[in-house]
């Protein structure tokens, strides 16, 4: 007879739960012990909670279907909720288990007694369950799968005490039939195909699940039709993209560039996402920053099919049979001369094999990422959507696993890969095929520009040094040989260069650390025309008002 | 006119709360432009968030005064939240300062929008509070500060939007004079006296302040006059032992040599502590480990004055005159041969300086550090006081900063000491005396054990994975190095003394990787007669019926 953790272990397999992302303790020892009842169950091991959760987002965005965690008591859910957050915050499937004390064990307050569910909430406000026998466990499991798979995806904690998991009489349970997420009613298409027949100036924003193939298409055929703008959330869950697929224009940041791109639209459609809001508030600054005179309206919730919603549309605007634009196959040349951020996003367009996956993390020395791989062949772009640092390198992990066969780039920036900087033993135990770059530029570069756009410019010595990591300057390609992941120093284009086809030409983990300068320095007259560059396509009228703007 | 943060920082000054370990993003880029206006607080960056929680824990058991920490919203909080844990079960004071959103933009959920509050309750219960407006911030700091450090000691949470931060019209506050602990009631005094005066078989528990000198001298007179037992808590926040000071003898780990420890006792007194209960639960075995038969009675709680209480009881029993046993002067010899765990617990018996700071998070390595240092000069050993791993390496950069003449050493478990490895930064960074000695030994040791305790012996390939990070095997020594930090890896015993020496004679960190074999290895014929080596005061009858039990 099977055990609670054997049952469990079933349940999840049956399911389709086939890798769990893990850092046991004690109380997760059953559970453990039941790994070798499934063949079909991959664990694999972080040596820190925040790498466990956050592979397990990245898997999801990639699978499609939610991994497992498995984690220590309250301690080890907190060490995880960060990356846990960025899932929420991406609607992406996770089936957390969280060990706890058996349930006659919690009376005592030993050391590791905490509110777990307390802590869950905060990841996991639509499921959060602690199985209170083992003849419920399956059952609860199942329960955890389906709130976690259901559109809009979502984390879900189901709390496992340590004697529901060794107590006898488990009982596999199998998942219910799913059922399919709803299409824009018929009403809705009325509303929004109205608003786009009055000649407005319309765009359509893509979030979630509309950045994938069937969405994107259905959206450029209205953009090809109708004349509609296409604009993705700042920081997409998943978004596919390359030569051969439509392109989309990513909000910005900045508020400041958010609204410049919003400025001239009277229509805005959402698919998926919500209207964009600036990521903190700013002295005197607005927060919602899509303008006051353009009506938006709703065409599918994150609980919709974005892809039939958005061809229901098509079809009401005569555009089903529209030859959508389709990006063009262009890579940026060989980069050369001085090492900077922008020349290891253009060497990484300049190589990057098909069907890669990038894990952006990269923060300010990204930010010419999006236009220098715009035109590479087919790959998907992963970003931070909670804004919760430390992301990156787990993401990869996960995105790795579950695509075996797809190089793995993760850019991540020196001051975020400290975060779960863990992750690397994870990449080199799993040979996983990971190229991790690291930007090294010694600082919180982000908070310098923040520091001033808070409205703090007088900061003095100590506040700067709060934004300084180069004292000492960390070494990350040592760093990675001491977790046993191949680790290159390169201050020079064609170290990089040379490290990268290395890179490719290996397979496993390797980590590049490009020492550069910083992208970013002095918001006002230099950041604002930098990054006008990353928005190519800003109408002209804007451009013009904003060089006057930031004229000296 | 001063902002919000910068009369913030006045009443965390003139409250004596000098020292913010920091971990800031922009939400709190006012408090780190307000750390300029107030010379005496002193910023000490983190990369890490459970760095900055582990360090202000490690602080304020030493300074016994709370510092700041300065997290980011809910996942600052969030990666912070597992020392958190450790400082609440130690009731230790410590003043979070979590920045949010302005008060104005949380409406809008933004990326890092969460529900902070919940997240805090987990390790505050006692305080939470937004604070609403720029003028009742400094009130609320006072209350936070007020809750921190009265008796128990505990863990305050203060969220601090944005705006209130900015908002101008800050007015520093002062603390009202704080109030003197209670002393044990004649009632209580009279039962606890009655019950030594039975004459029966009695031991004294000490637990949280009640193993500072001045407790353990006055329980030391009692232990002389009464034939009291003195016990301390297995995981004591700060002990403070050596030459000259009284002696007791920690409730071990593992709940079996725990029962065997307490089995003859008749009568328990509690100082500052709760009864002893298993770490964990285990299939078939007890959690509450006090005999049955023993009348349990509680001295002092933690909200009392313990040195006082036990003085008058004390007073009570005519044991006030009483010359109290102390520890003589007694460190073991230089070690020689193949180097092990133990020897490492050797070596620093012979050389560790005089009010030495032992963080101990050693785990299975560790378990002979306190027979071969129980005769050292004075020092003060820091444990693992909530069980979520990861403290060790932070709590030494606390005690460092707060102790900045005093030798601190870390002793960490391999897998332990990846948690929060981003502390080896802030050492450098802060060029603070810690001498950090990890225990390489690759593997989670202790789960090899419980693996076995909990039942599930039939363990496979897949489950023993889980507990063996030998592959690949982690440099720490190179690890340490990329991270600025002095770093030697030793292989043998002399080599070890050499590095020991080496740290000892220049100023700043030192990391020492000491490579050693698995201290413990099939529970069920060597740990237990091993640890009985742990225990030399252990009845000579419980060793009879102990060998009884493990003999082959």
């Amino acid at each position: 007879m099977a055990n609670g953790a054997q049952a469990l272990m079933k349940t999840l397999v049956d399911a389709g739960v086939e890798a769990c992302f893990t850092n046991p303790g004690t109380s997760e020892m059953h559970f453990v012990a039941a790994l070798d009842s499934e063949p079909k169950m991959r664990a694999i091991l972080a040596l820190f909670e925040g790498v466990a959760t956050g592979a397990a987002d990245g898997y999801a965005r990639m699978a499609d279907k939610p991994a497992a965690t498995l984690l220590h008591l309250g301690c080890g859910l907190g060490n995880g909720l960060a990356n846990l957050h960025n899932a929420r915050k991406g609607k992406v499937p996770v089936v957390n288990i969280v060990g706890d004390h058996a349930t006659y064990h919690v009376k005592y307050d030993a050391q590791l007694q905490s509110d777990i569910e307390t802590v869950a909430r905060n990841v996991s406000p639509g499921f959060v369950r602690t199985s209170k026998s083992t003849e419920a466990l399956c059952q609860d499991a199942v329960d955890a799968i389906t709130a976690a798979k259901g559109l809009p995806g979502q984390v879900a904690t189901l709390i496992l005490p340590a004697d529901v998991s060794w107590g006898d009489g488990g009982q596999p349970c199998a998942l219910p039939p799913q059922t399919s997420p709803a299409i824009a009613d018929d009403a809705t298409i009325q509303t929004v195909a109205d608003a786009v027949r009055t000649g407005k100036k319309t765009a359509l924003l893509l979030g979630g699940r509309a950045l994938r193939e069937p969405s994107l298409r259905a959206a450029a055929k209205l953009a090809a039709h109708n004349g509609i703008k296409l604009f993705a959330e700042t920081f997409p869950t998943r978004i596919e993209r390359g030569a051969g697929l439509p392109a989309v224009e990513r909000i910005a940041y900045l508020a400041e560039l958010a609204t410049l791109q919003l400025s001239e639209y009277e229509n805005l459609i959402l698919v998926d996402t919500k209207p964009p809001v600036s990521f903190f508030a700013y002295p005197g600054k607005k927060s919602y920053l899509v303008p006051e005179s353009c009506n938006v309206n709703t065409l599918a919730t994150p609980e919709q099919d974005a892809a039939a919603s958005l061809n229901k549309l098509a079809d009401a605007l005569g555009a089903a049979d529209t030859e959508p634009k389709l990006q063009a196959s262009a890579r940026p040349g060989r980069p050369r001369g001085k090492l900077t951020a922008e020349k290891v996003c253009k060497a990484l367009g300049h190589l990057m094999p098909e069907h890669s996956i990038i894990v952006d993390e990269s923060i300010t020395s990204g930010l010419m990422l999006n236009a220098l791989t715009a035109g590479c062949p087919r790959h998907d772009i992963l970003t931070l959507t909670g804004g919760a640092i430390g992301q990156g390198l787990p993401n990869a992990v996960g995105a790795a696993v579950a695509c075996p066969d797809r190089p793995v780039y993760a850019l991540v920036g020196d001051g975020t890969a400290m975060y779960t900087i863990q992750a690397l033993w994870t990449m080199a135990r799993e040979n996983l095929n990971v190229t991790t770059i690291i930007f090294n530029n010694a600082s919180y570069s982000i908070l310098n520009i923040e520091l001033d756009r808070v409205g703090a410019e007088s900061a003095g010595a100590k506040a700067k040094s709060q934004l300084d990591i180069s004292s000492p300057v960390t070494h990350y390609a040592q760093l990675a040989q001491s977790m046993g992941v191949h680790g290159v120093r390169v201050q020079s284009t064609e170290e990089l260069l040379k490290a990268m086809e290395y890179a490719q030409s290996m397979p496993g983990p390797h980590l590049i650390e490009a020492v550069v300068p910083e992208s970013l320095n002095g918001v006002k007259r230099k950041v604002l025309p930098w990054l006008l560059r990353t928005l190519p396509s800003l109408p002209r009228s804007v451009s013009t008002t904003l060089k006057k703007k930031i004229a000296p």
